[in-house]
């Protein structure tokens, strides 16, 4: 999916709402726990329940990976289970030396199809080059992440001038464009948005942090949106445990209808 | 593995090679090809030829990651069929928010049962802590690394003092010891491996980078061994693709032999 996709599809939902399917088997409803894949049962609910309010779902692959082979069969039949016109981001927090990270991009290209995956700035140009080079798929760099952890390095001020982070920002600029290369931003660091958006003015950003991790999705919306949305707002554990019932599904839609509702409003008032 | 078991297997074996599994289909000689799962059978050979040189083995993951659920199902055959005594690094470059990093901490020592994973530091201290929670289980962090991009971001110098790379092995000793913690350095910045000693002078360092991207194992040696060794130098295509006829394990094992005997006089002049 290309970046006039992706605006089109936020037009036509009037969303930019991302749902993150962080699927754990200890706090899916325990009716889904007898059938042959759980994990897939209940993304599948969750996904035909929010797929009319969202324009990207982010599997977090940790999540899978945590179940080993039988993990990576419910991420696969997951991602073929979304909707061709849902923006299909791996959250794998990949990078590595060259020759590595092209295997890691046929692995969420090529063998899984996603659209994106997030990825780690910390080896530079050539450990995210890789990622840049298959047509119509996004890189996600890591940039100013939610977690308290963040400030660890993220905010350092360098003798040159300026944050890590926004030398991440800077650098990266010249290993792709704004049609190739998201960012992740926490809404934690709302604060730090309007900072953000002179840096990288054009790109879209993804961010987490909505919901659980307590930031504000109207801050988040007026500091981050520019002519073309460039927002994905995630939100995973606020929607999908939002109940822990057989009505599960149901909640979750009304939780991404919510979300779609608010967003509506602020693509209204900030676009 | 604890680092007095890693020390023995050193000092029994006069080694501290470790054998990059990074296992390309493309790359592996013809006649394995028909087998049912070719990646397993080379590694099989591989291990058995190099077993009695090396002290630790590290699967690349994104080489097993980029065949989809047939990569991970060589990835655990490798893993369960590498012998006990030998230190296992899956070479993951993971990290993530504090419930993700558990999930992946899960993946590769619940399900995999590997001694060691290699983390990215990006994210800062609850993206590492929860792969250190687990009994005789190591950290491997990213610190300076072998690839020409990995001084985008490394070697940037803080107000603070130091530059990133020092930043990020000091700041981690607050959070591991010598006993759950080392740092990946890569061969290729050996200079640079009197200052790291100096902050890290107990540590285990995983060193990448001998052999086809250039480092010297002498200066390695030289410069980064201590009292116990604290060196597991890595060599991939070097041994795995030595040669690729019928013969390849007999050669990786004597390319894996070679660097053994160097190791052996090193351990004896430096040690």
């Amino acid at each position: 999916m290309n970046s006039v996709e992706l605006f089109e599809q936020i037009q036509k939902k009037s969303s930019y709402l991302c749902v993150g399917l962080d699927t754990d088997i200890q706090k899916i409803p325990e009716h889904l726990l007898d059938l042959e894949d759980p994990i897939f049962e209940f993304n599948k609910q969750i996904i035909d329940a929010t797929a009319d309010y969202a324009v990207a779902y982010k599997p977090n692959i940790a999540f899978y990976e945590a179940h080993g082979i039988e993990g990576w069969k419910s991420l696969q039949r997951t991602i073929d289970y979304i909707p061709k016109d849902i923006f299909t981001i791996a959250d794998a927090k990949r990078g590595d030396i060259g020759n590595t990270s092209k295997m890691y991009a046929r692995a969420f290209f090529e063998q899984m199809n996603c659209d994106a995956i997030t990825v780690a700035p910390y080896m530079g140009e050539d450990s995210v080059k890789p990622f840049l080079e298959f047509e119509n798929k996004w890189v996600i760099l890591l940039a100013l992440t939610s977690n308290a952890g963040g400030k660890d390095f993220q905010n350092l001020t360098l003798t040159k001038g300026g944050d890590l982070y926004e030398e991440v920002l800077k650098k990266s600029q010249e290993w792709g464009d704004a049609g190739r290369l998201m960012y992740v931003v926490g809404a934690t660091r709302a604060q730090a948005l309007q900072n953000i958006r002179n840096i990288v003015p054009d790109h879209f950003l993804l961010v987490p942090g909505v919901g659980a991790q307590g930031g504000s999705l109207e801050e988040v919306s007026k500091y981050g949106m520019n002519d073309h949305c460039g927002l994905l707002v995630n939100s995973s554990r606020g929607i999908i445990y939002a109940d822990n019932s057989e009505k599960f599904a149901e909640v979750a839609g009304q939780k991404a209808e919510e979300l779609q509702a608010q967003m509506a409003g602020f693509l209204r008032k900030y676009l």
